[in-house]
């Protein structure tokens, strides 16, 4: 067989390659007579190609050793195919229900083959700028967060267990120096990457490079993610990593997987929310306002955290005697210390959460890679005005955390700058 | 040649040993009629010999598959002796002032070969026991603890160097576990393996068991310990993994050499001096009140800690345009930020090594591993008095380490319950 070595597929090979691999044929029931093929990989990174067949489907998508947005100018290792491939099979088996089956792993090829997320399933991101409510949103993403974060962490796991994953996960290295470069680094610094809606946001840009103390804040974020491996994160938890319809929300696009902040993963979220929020008056016409749909998003928000704390802390209990090694049962386990060990655990869970949230925020108006939810907003001083209040937001989010004690007032601060 | 494979050396066997390889027949000049060799592993885990000849000299240290000082019912990887030696290289490259150099390495045989610490080197904790001072003990603590930590750290590391060095020493976690349970786990839960000045001390014993804060508080270095990877520490740097002269200073066994915070080594060092101090009065007789000596050894602990501030930070000062991508210079590079991020790091620093310290110093007098400078005081009514004076330190120190400002605070701290 032709694919003994690493060759990037286009629509014709794809198809030799599927009928040389009986995990991808056999889901076409080896009908290959009518196979539509189309290449939809529209992130910043990867080839990805829908194929539908009579009898089946399924998602092909392959690493290439470059940023496919950027170029070959911008070489990235294909192996974090290899990380995508583990993260997908390691939380879909704690939470199959929001994330897509692998059916087939090529190492040498960079390749995945997965569910296929047939219509009306869309990328969240589109559906939040189309103004689309997901009244099941918060409930599966708190449900995702909570199982993927809690059972790779600690308070689950052996030390042992741990080690070993935090050890091959360290391999993923070169997607970490992405992350550290474009979201804890680029935006505070002049860089031929970095763009804003200029002339606009001239002074804004300025203004996050010349502050001290935001700079202050966002180098302990970047410590506490080169340094610290509390729980095997998505590692890129935005709204465009989401694929959703009004009954399914599926996760999907681990590749920067590994052993990190959890905090990473829940600002993520809730940070591209806060972004869409914002946008949405780029978005309002005489048809649609978007007020209630803005009402819906700041809910969104707080049901998204507060169900999560609820979750992870029912998960917490219900293996408190259970084989995590962080608190152990003959130690711990009195009401009261439950209670102190609980609460000091997920303040700090709520001020990482909100700081890597706002550093998110933060670089998706003064960095490399922006967000549609604002690019599809036409007119600039518009786009601006939408963009400096999210930036607002973000900067007093990043400076001030520790002074936030509940999202609820996470929601306040929002609506604050919004009026 | 007959070792192939592993097998406890004895001193016959140890002679073919060292005949068959070169590295160290050669520092014997190959003469082997009048070797002198000496079984002298009076530490916890392992087996040292010396070995002296006419026309040269060195030790060899065998990691047998269990911990000697308990036996073979509490089993331990031999591999420990791998990191030990890559910990003993690296460590002996930053500071080869500080760190006996490695001469040959057998990971089969789980055996390192290095420079024999020649007389009048003596063991750190047997010379505070007998009341010997060490003028140059804190600058050249200082000096190795500094070089150590700094050089391994994200200060002067790039994160892809770190994660290739974390990867590799999560190997490392048999011992890590080891110190998981006997520092941060045991001395706070009934167990077998505890034990203290009994019945002097039941009390006090029990009263550690029921501190909720305490306890609350030794589970967030337990976290830290476990999920930080802020540089490669020595990992038992207590003071019997020190040698010493008036003039030479060498540190020994870092066989729990790991990732981790750089609190654990500095904090290990001033704890076990606070646990020294407290000996003395233990130790004094109509000959000599150690007065004196109780007043030297508050001086180091000051000096220790001071000095490291200051070596530490001019490493940084020196290296800040340099390769380590924690503060990149483009973004930090203004003199009000470097002093803004680098008083930020060095408080967290003071503050996690007085609770690396004084869990320490707990373990130390409830736990499983006690320490000479207590067991050599005969009288149990007077050992009990002095341990109980450490573990009132111990516990201020953990539950209260945020409210020290410097370490001249800490003396006083110490003095206050010494009086």
């Amino acid at each position: 067989m032709a694919f003994s070595e690493f060759r990037p597929l286009d629509e014709k090979s794809l198809i030799e390659y599927i009928k040389a691999t009986p995990s991808l044929s056999s889901k076409l029931g080896d009908k290959f007579d009518d196979l539509v093929i189309k290449e939809v990989g529209d992130g910043n990174l990867n080839f990805v190609y829908i194929v539908l067949g009579a009898s089946g489907s399924f998602v092909i998508k392959q690493a290439l050793p470059y940023i496919r947005c950027i170029g070959e100018s911008w070489p990235m290792t294909k192996e974090r195919a290899y990380f995508e491939a583990v993260a997908l099979k390691e939380h879909g088996g704690l939470c199959p229900e929001h994330v897509p089956e692998v059916y087939h792993f090529d190492r040498t090829m960079s390749l995945i083959g997965m569910r296929y997320l047939e219509p009306p399933h869309i990328i969240l991101r589109k559906g939040l700028i189309a103004g689309i409510e997901y009244p099941l949103l918060a409930e599966h993403m708190s449900e995702y967060m909570a199982k993927t974060l809690f059972f790779t962490s600690l308070l689950y796991r052996s030390t042992t267990e741990h080690k070993r994953a935090v050890a091959e996960f360290c391999g993923n290295l070169e997607l970490c120096r992405l992350t550290e470069q474009v979201v804890f680094s680029d935006p505070y610094k002049v860089s031929e990457y970095n763009r804003w809606t200029s002339p606009y946001l001239d002074r804004d840009a300025e203004a996050v490079r010349e502050d001290n103390i935001l700079k202050l804040e966002v180098a302990e974020l970047k410590f506490k993610f080169c340094e610290r491996a509390q729980a095997l994160i998505h590692g890129d938890l935005h709204t465009g990593s989401v694929m959703v319809t009004q009954v399914s929300t599926q996760v999907i696009d681990p590749e920067f997987a590994f052993y990190a902040p959890m905090g990473f993963d829940i600002g993520a979220f809730i940070g591209n929310l806060i972004l869409a929020f914002f946008a949405q008056d780029g978005h309002a016409d005489q048809k649609n306002d978007r007020k209630a749909y803005k009402e819906w998003i700041l809910k969104t928000i707080e049901d998204t955290w507060n169900l999560f704390h609820q979750k992870f802390t029912a998960l917490w209990d219900k293996h408190k005697d259970g084989s995590g090694e962080a608190y152990l049962p003959a130690i711990y386990n009195n009401p009261e210390l439950q209670k102190l060990i609980k609460d000091k655990y997920m303040r700090e869970l709520f001020h990482d959460t909100l700081g890597f949230g706002a550093a998110k925020m933060i670089r998706r108006i003064v960095g490399v890679a922006h967000v549609e939810d604002f690019e599809s907003i036409k007119e600039p001083s518009i786009r601006a005005d939408c963009e400096r209040r999210a930036l607002e937001v973000g900067k007093t989010l990043l400076k001030k955390r520790r002074e936030f004690l509940s999202i609820s007032e996470v929601i306040l601060a929002i609506r604050h700058v919004q009026s």
